[in-house]
């Protein structure tokens, strides 16, 4: 089951699982070039120093590609969606290698009418990423606008 | 004064000011191709029917972008920095919008060594970025992990 479109449709306490999304060196390492060159995200040497052990994706690049998953998820390619204000609690609990597949689970943890604009809600949510051994990689839990089917 | 590379020299209640990054409407588009393809972040026509008003960043674009140019800062290309565990209190304030310049400010909110690894210690951050005119379009709470330069 896709996500919903419209506020009305998202029900506290339900789950999706949903995505896959395969990792490529070259892609950690060109997301990492532009945007997050630590020695630990260009080379397996300088990662090798760390906690991580070997070359990693940038946190950030996990972020990004658990979005890519999330709007491949969306009923009519985010017809509803109004973007987020913002995100708690976001955690990197694993790293993410190359060669890994990733996968979402998101659940409904809460949802709230607008007081000041009845055509909108806030849908609060749990996310969390895994690799293709069910190891949790990253969690967070956005809030995201949705438009409203019958506003008022 | 760029970011200090060790835990010890991370100083309780300083800011640090920094970064300059144009945004440009080809690498809002390339990003959002690649991760975000919601129609807000494709078309000015999609945006325009939206709370955005035109065509504007992934708010995980603007993520990385900050993410740069807090690399940029770092005093020896991050020798000293072991990754972060996690962020709290994401927030997206304002769109980034094509033609916008962004910086940074990034306060030191607190430290606490491991108790666990005592080469380690973690640095809590509160940081802001802004646009060319001075409006916060994002800010974050980061914890990063930090060699000691003398541990035990």
């Amino acid at each position: 089951m896709p996500l919903p479109d419209y506020f009305e449709d998202f029900e506290i306490g339900t789950t999706q699982k949903f995505g896959r999304y395969h990792v490529t060196r070259e892609e950690i390492l060109e997301f990492a070039e532009k945007y997050d060159p630590q020695p630990f995200h260009l080379s397996d040497e300088a990662a090798a120093k760390t906690l991580f052990g070997s070359l990693c994706a940038s946190g950030w690049h996990t972020c990004a590609m658990a979005m890519r998953m999330i709007v491949g998820n969306m009923t009519g390619g985010g017809k509803g969606t109004l973007g987020s204000p913002g995100i708690n609690e976001l955690r990197w609990t694993r790293p993410v290698f190359p060669g890994d597949t990733l996968r979402m689970e998101s659940t409904i943890i809460d949802k709230k009418e607008s007081r000041s604009r009845p055509e909108i809600g806030t849908v609060y949510m749990q996310n969390k990423v895994f690799n293709q051994n069910d190891e949790l990689v990253m969690s967070n839990q956005p809030m995201v606008m949705f438009r409203k089917r019958n506003p008022g």
